[in-house]
């Protein structure tokens, strides 16, 4: 279909670009037509793979084609093919959630998304008092100052209490950085680690994290993941300056570190001069009898970089994070950052700081952590009596999500579409992997931070009898 | 002093920390010396100056050491060597300004400091009554989801128009990109430019885009700027990805960059493939007769990045500013930052974005923009008045700050510190230039955006007074 000249002056992206271009405009390449994939067209082609990547996406930015839902492009117009903005769930603290522009797909009544919030969990009447006390005749002149930019110091110190008694993080306020987002934070880190552009991260886990790095020019080390751990060995040999990971609950698997792991990685990160990045992206939800201690707590050496943020206790739309750093980066901070300022608005941190301190946060955290224990039981108990054995449910005890684990063998894409015309929307975990082709073909994504709890045991009744032929 | 064994195990950094820190401590070296400056130290040891820098700020950080008023560092102890952990302005769109700690110095009474506001200039009662509206009953459940990474579209419309109308800016709003500050645009634009990482810069200009762009690792190409422009025939040879600057008042001197420059500039884009990065950081602040209008309305060939904010309309502390992207950027925009989130809270932006919708904003801008008319025109009359022609003021008819010449010769160290022990503060200029040691040191930087008329007047009165021996 695509024809290359490698020795003419057009750049090889814009041959592939400009000639599937015409032949949609020109009806040779018919609408619905389902386009190759990247690795395979890039294969065919003998190009690399970000060639047709950037292809693909320039001709999906001008609306000549659409992601397809699993894997592939669609030509634009075809009956099947509906422009989706967002086809990958949205973990951790990002997402490419498009709530300004997402059309709302009416017949998907049943979304087992990650991330995202119904709008009643939001505490709005009293951040509607806090913010009219904040802009009250007393405002201090930060309303109209640069901030700091470690972030109000108000907010530090409450942050610094409630990290030490829900997470035993132990730090001063001076360590705190806050931000507006994990992306922020990695960003600072990318910049602080300089040279050593190298890191390792979960393989599968958080495609945001991998997506920045990459941006940051860093080149990564897997780190395999599973239901069981981490395998930790290839650390050793590995020259890199960091490992960002999930110890308290895995991301995707929902698997904990051990202790004995957390140990080898402590003690890997002390002999290698390296450090550990933990994302302790969802803590304030552990249904488990004894909390797990965060990785920072049993840190002696200030190799741990702690990162928790608001978005799972209050909204994601909120954008505010935090990182504790380890005393010893504080001087390289202060001084490659000498000229910024808090990214965080001073009302907003103002706020936060007030409903932290009058003891309301701590109240909802709470209350929002008994809704979802609630919401992962029936969860649980729903899929038991629906598919008894025949799924097996990774990541319970703590969280916000589910890995469902099916029969190896069974058909994952069609498993999603059949769910798809039934209204239910599953997702799929080929993000999260390294390479996508690498993600099992048996595993579902499934979040429940947007259903309650009727929701949720309608929608895996239904998943029950859409999915009833494939997987007996 | 300082004794360094380039073969010892101890890296250099630590050797000069170590001896400093134990001189101090045994009171070998006595509270309020002067130590050596960085370049002369650095040339003395025969170490790199990073090295001396390094050890100088872990020893600031632990309270050992601070900086002096202009340069170098002092004993802490010393009589005349309070903390101060802010010594510069904060200009354009960031800041170091600490309003969490800051001391407030309490015989300082006139800071002639650029870039923070009153208070009174925040719209308190107009942003209490859209946060409460914006959080009623009615509010969508993009509250609680994760954000459209360009910013609210209700906001990006708004400032489509905004720009039309007062920049002439043409774009459409899928070109905008919501920020929460200088520093996250430039973040962005730093990994799009990816491979190609030499930048061009003004020299003088703002210190920390400067500081970004090495931290990002980008070397910088420096455009000599004074009163008449900007030198731009050196732009032809290098192999720079983008220039940074500030056409419509060049940060610091205040020139405008005339019609024919800018057409060499965008011509030079194109013929190199290079971009041209606008910031039009005090964009609101016109007080002649002809707005200029900006680079980007004259650009035919996608080269311009457009860069405003509304730190300086409404405040530096609200975190939000905003990119037009060229249509040529945005495929590998959305490409490479697929699972990034806005960084500003969706409130933020939903009631600015209700505040501009109801004209107010519009009318805030120009009400502020007579205030600091009448505060210009009265830092003019009065500099003239007290000075006569002894003083030429650079960057008179826009923004927000001078640039003040003095007569070759004059001591502006001793100024500065005359000013200070009469309660006055007023800046040095060293920060702007690439190399801090090129600053010319007959040049003084003050900026009026927190003071009122009286104390202006008053201000530079004093300064009359304190500075009669020195200019005469």
């Amino acid at each position: 279909m695509v024809y290359i000249d490698k020795d003419a002056n057009t750049s090889l992206y814009e041959q592939i670009y400009l000639q599937i271009k015409s032949g949609i405009a020109t009806g040779s390449i018919a609408k619905g037509t389902r386009l190759p994939g990247i690795r395979t067209l890039s294969k065919t082609l003998g190009v690399a793979r970000n060639t047709v990547d950037k292809a693909y996406t320039q001709l999906a930015v001008e609306g000549y084609i659409s992601p397809h839902k699993g894997s592939g492009f669609l030509v634009e117009g075809g009956a099947d093919a509906p422009f989706k903005k967002t086809e990958c769930p949205v973990p951790a603290d990002s997402g490419g959630h498009d709530c300004g522009f997402q059309e709302k797909s009416e017949k998907i009544e049943y979304d087992f998304q990650y991330g995202n919030f119904p709008k009643s969990c939001f505490p709005s009447a009293a951040w509607k008092k806090h913010s009219a006390a904040a802009l009250s005749a007393a405002v201090p002149s930060c309303l109209t100052h640069y901030s700091n930019k470690q972030g109000n110091l108000s907010l530090r110190q409450e942050l610094q209490t409630y990290l030490h008694h829900s997470r035993g993080v132990r730090c001063s306020e001076e360590q705190i950085v806050i931000g507006c987002g994990l992306h922020y934070s990695l960003d600072i880190l990318c910049m602080l680690f300089g040279e050593r552009k190298r890191v390792a991260m979960e393989d599968p886990g958080y495609h945001g994290a991998r997506e920045l790095f990459k941006n940051h020019g860093f080149s990564l080390h897997a780190l395999a993941a599973d239901q069981d751990g981490l395998a930790l060995t290839s650390l050793k040999s590995a020259d890199i300056c960091a490992a960002y990971i999930t110890p308290s609950h895995q991301f995707p698997y929902g698997s904990v570190l051990s202790i004995y792991k957390r140990k080898q990685l402590l003690e890997w990160a002390e002999e290698s001069n390296s450090y550990i990045i933990e994302d302790d992206y969802d803590s304030e939800y552990r249904y488990d009898a004894n909390p797990v201690p965060s990785l920072q707590s049993l840190d002696r050496n200030d190799r741990v970089i702690y990162i928790g943020t608001f978005s799972k206790s209050l909204s994601p739309a909120l954008r505010v994070n935090y990182m504790v750093l380890p005393k010893c980066l504080l001087a390289d901070y202060h001084r490659m950052f000498s000229s910024y300022s808090s990214p965080v608005s001073w009302l907003t941190q103002e706020v936060l700081s007030r409903y932290m301190a009058s003891g309301e946060y701590a109240r909802h955290v709470r209350k929002m952590c008994s809704a979802y224990r609630r919401r992962h039981d029936v969860f649980v108990q729903e899929c038991a009596e629906q598919f008894g054995d025949k799924v097996v449910l990774h990541g319970r005890g703590a969280g916000l999500h589910f890995l469902l684990e099916f029969p190896r063998g069974t058909n994952t894409k069609r498993l999603m579409s059949k769910a798809e015309e039934a209204g239910v929307r599953v997702y799929s975990v080929e993000p999260f992997w390294n390479y996508a082709e690498d993600g099992p073909d048996h595993l579902i994504f499934m979040g429940y931070s947007l259903l309650d709890e009727v929701k949720i045991c309608e929608g895996i009744r239904i998943l029950r009898r859409v999915w009833n032929d494939e997987i007996n």
